[in-house]
């Protein structure tokens, strides 16, 4: 079986984070991990334009096979919301424009996946990811985040592996004559 | 004087609008607009690069040499506002891309150079980007605001290069022993 590499983002205007994994089989493996922070840029279009780049850079070195990225949070502030968007549609962009498919998971569905629970705090998120990952080291908050995407979408693949293993092996059984009735096979 | 070629872009996640003008010295000219509607994508993304791709199309084509974005508003709906920036995030993310200057006016900045005042009407707004640049017909309303967010683009470099002149001006007069002392020329 082939490896595949996810890229996994958490969009911010100040900070986007970035992970790429590797997925062989049921085992995930770190590649990389990092920030980038568009706090040196004068205005918002340099700012998105460095997100635009960055990612872009990121998928040439990585050369990811699929991508994912966090839904954001409505924030209490207009405002904030309407950049962090902005951001958001910037490292879209730069994933779209490389021809990836682009999931998306709310920090629900990352934490599920990660720890087990919607509920878990920032440093369990980063605990988990260290330990799913075997890192030497704790990541960042941005970083963990991102590679958690990443990490969810390889359990969403598996997830959606299964149901077509189960229509497969269903369309199998209905050929050889058999058919559901209420959930049962009956011949 | 050698013409400017202007791309205004009046963003959003359905219909993004845009229009092309020429400057020469004061003169105004009509060279293109339109929309990009993305209503026929089947999910965020797909909009995004369908915005993406447009734009540099449309830059590709008109060589624009600088742009202008309408600053939007912040919706009463959060997840619009959060939709609607990641729309015009994709439009900035075409034009500083090609490396475009991007200059951003609010509406009220684009009726007041268009009409005259902020307070005017959609079809005002309309109407005088039909006069302003001689057109057979009226423009569509996203095509109109596109234009206009153009037009108070090309009275904006006016006023700078009004602003320069009288600041270069000053520079020569201090330069001949004269000075500015309470707003008065003082030998």
């Amino acid at each position: 079986m082939s490896a595949i590499n996810i890229l996994g983002i958490d969009p911010g205007l100040r900070t986007t984070g970035f992970g790429v994994i590797s997925k062989q089989g049921n085992k995930l493996s770190y590649i990389a991990s990092g920030t980038i922070s568009t706090l040196s840029e004068p205005d918002l279009p340099a700012r998105l334009k460095l997100i635009l780049a960055s990612v872009s850079e990121i998928i040439a070195t990585y050369q990811p096979d699929c991508a994912a990225i966090e839904k954001v949070f409505v924030n209490v502030n207009p405002q904030s919301t309407l950049l962090l968007g902005q951001a958001r549609g910037a490292a879209i962009c730069a994933l779209v424009s490389a021809d990836l498919s682009v999931a998306e998971y709310t920090a629900l569905q990352v934490k599920q996946a990660v720890v087990g629970h919607g509920k878990a705090k920032k440093e369990q998120v980063q605990s988990m990811v260290q330990r799913l990952l075997s890192l030497s080291g704790m990541p960042g908050t941005d970083a963990a985040d991102a590679l958690g995407v990443a990490i969810c979408h390889a359990h969403s693949m598996d997830s959606l592996a299964l149901l077509q293993n189960v229509q497969s092996g269903l369309t199998n059984l209905t050929n050889q004559g058999l058919r559901m009735k209420r959930g049962r096979l009956v011949g």
